[in-house]
């Protein structure tokens, strides 16, 4: 038998032999991200990211904690269970013991970070993306963005209402809905106002805020073309209104085909029950076109042979043209990519090994290609995908990169089935100028500094 | 403009509309399920399923509760809010209502259910399989199976060794760790002890009970296979030891080729950090096979020339034969199938439609084929497969059934893409006998009366 047989042996050797194994592998501790994105305070929640939690401690060469020190940084209202010192001489915490419906680490503490509108009831708050892993999004961290709060809805007296050009108007109760057959699909969800603040200068700071309004969740619920089979869609039916149960009364105009196509009445996301902030009990899932469009809280559904004109779709999310024009229904996200390792305000403690990562997304379908370049565009170099490629999903890019401790310009470049590829910012100001708010979807730049600082920067 | 031309239309004809449209839909809604599976009291937590829930109300025909009734059913420690009569006339809830890391409605309470074990340290938590969507399981109703406790680590102190035969013995910070190239992976666990109580008599009576130890996640985190190479695996290395840190230092032998294969030191989970259950904060991961090798708060590997013969893989988690051999090493699990709705304790309400749904999986690689039978193994039809159907991962199943009101017996049988199918249980039981505890994938069963009542049964 070998058992037992450790000693405490070279582990001194590691920092060597990993240099020797992956060309020259450092240490990716960074300094802690800023938690507020610009200098605006309004209200925003404390806490710390896991990277920066990380980087107090255990990097190679880094001084350890103090265990007094940890407490503090623990997120608020945390069950902060004592540390021992050889947790193999302690019965740990028993089954169950977060009340059936496990909760995080109480060293884990990454939070969504409100931008700073006026009030807290139209608003939004952006997913950690610098602190993500894979392409699900935590339910507990996928963006937010509410035009008047969320309701409190019991699902037990919701209802949703088909009507206008169909042979029967209908209502389903959620008990009715879930009895329908289902289907389930891992989407992305982009805010079309995703990176808003990137027309003309570089703004926020971290990728959170620049890019933190997209998610991936497993969405489930019944087809849009069911319930409208059932109803009896009549051909003149074009589009149709989705409205929301909110105090916004949130309404868009859907065009049938895509109602048709892969729209989906959502009633769960990653396995569970909508999450209140994603419409529970009900939403409107319209894989690939911008957030506004996907009604949370869905209650009625009204079929017409034109589009509603609803202030959402005219005064709100139209694209103001270089010629003064407002380009309307713009639905698909365009292709778009992010770097989120490194990104903003993270620092680069020395020159050495980093595997670049980051996503990529399209509205049109499958990400086929991401490029990366780490000096400014003058090259590129093909990074990997991560298994599975999903249609109008997230997908995780990777690319080993050595920095040689000069000053770099690290860009992705999405590239997606239609063959239509993520521009430069340069190339998107030319078509649609500055005055548009919407879909901004231009490469972005992070700048690294021969001190290792990561900065937004527009190159 | 055709806005807020809504009328009390013909609603009530929503039944007969279903019906013409989807052959003779019925309502889903289901009697209570039992929060405890079996009998025994050992203060498992109260709680009601989503499903359930929805039962007591919005079912066609069914009564409303009244509004009091509610704050009865929240889970312990929800947030309440009030309920509107009308949410479009009140603000709703501030973005970030829930902290900055958002939490499930207050109308949800899935919880896990723990076996009743003498103590709650060494014992095992279940999915809620009944109320799951789709392929990913929430990471706080992923099942449990600790040995003594969850231990409290923290991960600016946990380090992984890597000694035995290896050129250089290393000691890796979780930061080390976390620099290192990653993949991301959707797989499965299962604990080779799932379904244990069904060898000789349907003995729980949920799907829950009888098949909640599988639960699906992405995983992210450093292929085993990488570190190996940096400290240099000696020839003679053929097996690893893998220790937790937990009080139960729980120990198990990995054979190098599935290490070299696709084995993961995942630091990952759904997107964030491991979960303290699942072996925060690194856990290593073995795709297919048994749950008990993935050791959680991994902090050691040993490479040696023959397996360690711990007492997990001798005493335990092995299967006894009808000849009194114990079978060793078993490591992968083999396909399995099961009826998630309808399942046990449910209750059909009255003849129609029904969409079947369920899990399949298999430990060999993916699952080809689910073939679904209402009448006890006499005639099979073939249920689809929802998209992605991916290795070693959960594939959801599902299958329209108009039920006629007579007694029926629900079966599932998956088939892997190496041909192997699911055995009945009495196919299992001529190999196997029933002195075993671990590694039962037989068909399940669940028989239906003429009332609708689902049950557990051995056809």
């Amino acid at each position: 038998m070998t058992r037992n047989r450790f000693t405490s042996a070279r582990y001194g050797e590691v920092e060597r032999r990993m240099a020797e194994a992956l060309v020259d592998i450092e240490a990716r501790s960074l300094d802690p991200a800023p938690v507020e994105d610009c200098d605006c305070k309004q209200g925003m929640f404390p806490g710390v990211s896991r990277r920066s939690l990380l980087a107090g401690g255990a990097s190679l060469g880094g001084a350890m904690l103090a265990s007094g020190a940890r407490a503090q940084e623990a997120p608020p209202g945390a069950n902060l269970n004592p540390v021992p010192e050889d947790p193999t001489r302690v019965q740990g915490r028993p089954v169950l013991s977060e009340n059936g419906y496990g909760a995080r680490s109480q060293f884990e503490s990454e939070v969504r970070w409100r931008y700073p509108t006026a009030t807290a009831q139209s608003s939004w708050s952006m997913t950690p993306l610098a602190s993500g892993h894979g392409i699900v999004t935590p339910s507990g961290l996928h963006f937010e963005r509410h035009h008047a709060g969320i309701p409190t809805i019991d699902p037990r007296e919701h209802t949703l209402i088909l009507h206008g050009m169909v042979d029967e108007p209908m209502r389903f109760t959620m008990d009715d809905l879930m009895r329908l057959p289902s289907v389930s699909r891992i989407h992305f969800i982009e805010c079309s106002g995703n990176t808003l603040t990137e027309w003309e200068e570089p703004t926020l700071r971290t990728v959170q805020g620049t890019h933190g309004l997209t998610s991936t969740s497993e969405w489930t619920g019944v087809k849009l073309s069911t319930v409208l089979e059932m109803a009896g869609l009549q051909d003149s039916g074009t589009w149709i209104l989705a409205e929301g149960a909110d105090a916004a009364v949130m309404t868009r105009s859907i065009p049938v085909e895509k109602a048709m196509d892969d729209a989906i009445l959502a009633y769960a996301q990653n396995g569970e029950a909508l999450r209140p902030e994603q419409g529970y009990p009900l939403r409107l899932l319209l894989p690939g076109f911008e957030g506004n469009m996907q009604i949370k809280w869905l209650r009625r559904l009204e079929v017409s042979d034109m589009p509603f004109m609803t202030r959402e779709e005219t005064s709100k999310y139209t694209d103001l043209m270089p010629d003064g024009e407002a380009r309307q229904f713009t639905f698909e996200m365009d292709a778009k990519s992010v770097i989120t390792f490194p990104s903003g305000a993270m620092r680069l403690p020395r020159p050495g090994y980093y595997e670049i990562t980051g996503l990529a997304w399209s509205g049109r379908g499958r990400v086929t290609k991401v490029e990366v370049s780490t000096d400014g565009g003058e090259t590129w170099e093909e990074a990997a995908l991560q298994e599975p490629v999903l249609d109008k999903c997230h997908t995780r890019f990777r690319l080993p990169w050595v920095w040689d401790g000069e000053p770099a310009v690290l860009q992705s470049r999405g590239t997606d089935e239609t063959g239509y590829i993520q521009p430069t910012l340069e190339e998107l100001v030319e078509v649609r100028g500055t005055d548009s708010v919407y879909h901004l979807n231009a490469i972005q730049s992070w700048g690294i500094d021969s001190d290792g600082e990561v900065t937004n920067v527009h190159a």
